[in-house]
């Protein structure tokens, strides 16, 4: 099972609307077939495995990350593939809580006598899938919050000045981050401040994510990077509704994706952001800033996991925080995060805290 | 080596002025005699493992973590001490840059016939004397900077409510970092509005680093937990030539030592207040806040380390900062530290940096 999690992730961030599925599929003690959900979505990750394993599958275990789908969608459902190729046993890390699935995939299996165990590597398989099920469950994608800060939590000197707080290691680590996700959110400020492509580089990855910006009045570079590249890797914007119909049609013509936000209080709400997203299909989304958007995100409840980098410097008062004001009246109210993991990264730390 | 290192660091937070020194004295194999220096500086940490060896230090190897000293102070020198014991072998992690001795106790030990090998675990013995070697070498005592901060790098709400940020596991990590300097220091900003009583507490410690409080004019509390406790646990106080005669008086009766230092621009001097420390004996400072001292320190470039302490909740741009404003210029010019560690402390993270 921790070699089909491993495979799983491999679709993180370019199977989207689909979970990123893992598949491992033993007969006798050697693996005869190994297989993950294919860029775009399809085939899924038990198909490929069964394809690979051929005649083999025959009397075999397979080990999926999450159930298999019952029902027909643009592909016919795994449960039956698997029961087609002859597979003895089956092994699922955690159910899908997807309403056309949700224990039906399991029943398929039992009731062609398939013996199926539930629960191994769960804990895993829920984290890794946990964007998917965010999406399923609330209609909204996961959601990352990214900070890298001085040690005293400030983005930039008090002019600005930010390239470069964290090492190159840092930045490296942050694209591979960029490639497991579905989109990168950026705010309109940060857009028009930094310009930056958002996309990831120097990996060898062959792989985009959308990038995504909000604007409620969509006043943001026509011959920035993100304009200049939109027909080639997606762009994303969220505005308000009462955007200039000009810049709507002059950035639906550049290429970009256009999705209306409702306001509240005269700004994006972020909740109705993120249901935008949701419902446009992305399940991870990876928030790179900048501090009004993070602080609006945060209060709103919506970060479901925070990655700081620091670096060893000290900036003081005047520099810019990565987050910005979030009305906060008591410390009791404030937004808490249980900490996953913390390790050098390069001369930085990073750090890594997940809703509770 | 490893072993005496150890042992000396027993010693740190009270053997000041002196060093800290850890001694192992072995002979045909096993360990005949340990010692560290003892609180108040004395005796030092071979005559304290010469004693427990009696006899059997004829013809043995003794590690000591600094080279012994070759001068008549208030006790005979070790030097000495170790040829009239008839030690075979001298091992010594670093030598000692005090004028006094600075390699005359290493020629004192090689005239007497001993065998003098030097360097082991030298890197480890340096960072253990730092401050010693400080005081040496620039007249003032190693200073660290603690801070314990919200994830976006906050110390309080903007109404300035602190308690607590960080868990009680940081706390007792925090109280035993006290433990283990000579003097714990703040702002006078930080006294007023805490109130702070500054002792170690809960951890079995008999020792109290003395409590010093950065306040140009002492217009701090009378009637608070300084104040009150200034007879018991030593309370230096660093204030301006222009302070209050009568407070200055107030303070000499209650107890406190009174260090008038330089002031420049309006503000004590940081560099003076470290000299007038180094010149009353104090060789390791930890500095706890708040923003003003931390940033003029920094500003001074007077921080040789850097704790963070970093708790998984945001505050937001209205919370307090850990660090004022520093006038930075630039980024290139911003203060940079070199990681050492970082590390889980409870649901928190610490991390501590040094000065390159």
């Amino acid at each position: 099972m921790a070699l089909a999690l491993s495979l799983g992730r491999r679709g993180q961030g370019r199977v989207w609307p689909n979970p990123a599925v893992g598949c491992v599929i033993v007969a006798q003690g050697r693996i005869v077939g190994r297989g993950w959900t294919q860029p775009g979505g399809r085939p899924h990750g038990e198909v490929e495995a069964l394809a690979q394993a051929g005649a083999a599958a025959r009397g075999a275990t397979a080990y999926v990350t999450l159930e298999p789908c019952s029902h027909h969608g643009q592909t016919p459902p795994c449960a039956q593939a698997l029961i087609d190729a002859g597979v003895a046993r089956v092994v699922v890390a955690t159910t899908d809580s997807d309403a056309r699935v949700n224990g039906q995939g399991l029943q398929m299996l039992r009731d062609a006598g398939i013996e199926v165990s539930l629960g191994v590597g769960e804990a895993e398989a829920r984290r890794d899938h946990a964007g998917f099920f965010r999406r399923v469950e609330l209609g909204r994608p996961l959601l990352t919050l990214k900070l890298a800060n001085s040690f005293d939590g400030r983005i930039a000197t008090g002019t600005g000045e930010s390239q470069w707080i964290t090492a190159p290691q840092a930045r490296r680590v942050v694209h591979a981050m960029r490639s497991r996700h579905d989109g990168v959110l950026i705010g309109g400020g940060t857009a028009r401040a930094d310009d930056p492509s958002l996309t990831v580089r120097d990996l060898g990855v062959d792989h985009q994510p959308a990038r995504i910006v909000v604007s409620r009045r969509l006043d943001l570079p026509l011959m920035g990077q993100l304009a200049r590249t939109a027909a080639e890797v997606p762009v994303i914007l969220c505005h308000g509704k009462d955007a200039d119909p000009m810049l709507v049609q002059t950035w639906r013509d550049l290429g970009a994706t256009l999705l209306p936000c409702a306001a509240r209080g005269g700004q994006l709400d972020p909740a109705d952001i993120l249901q935008q997203l949701g419902a446009h299909g992305l399940t991870r989304v990876f928030c790179e800033g900048g501090s009004a958007l993070a602080a609006s995100l945060l209060e709103a409840d919506l970060v479901d996991e925070l990655v700081g980098f620091t670096a060893g410097l000290v900036i003081g008062a005047e520099g810019l925080p990565g987050v910005g004001a979030m009305g906060l009246e008591a410390l009791r109210n404030a937004p808490r995060f249980n900490l996953r993991e913390t390790m050098a990264c390069g001369p930085d730390i990073l750090h890594v805290w997940t809703r509770p």
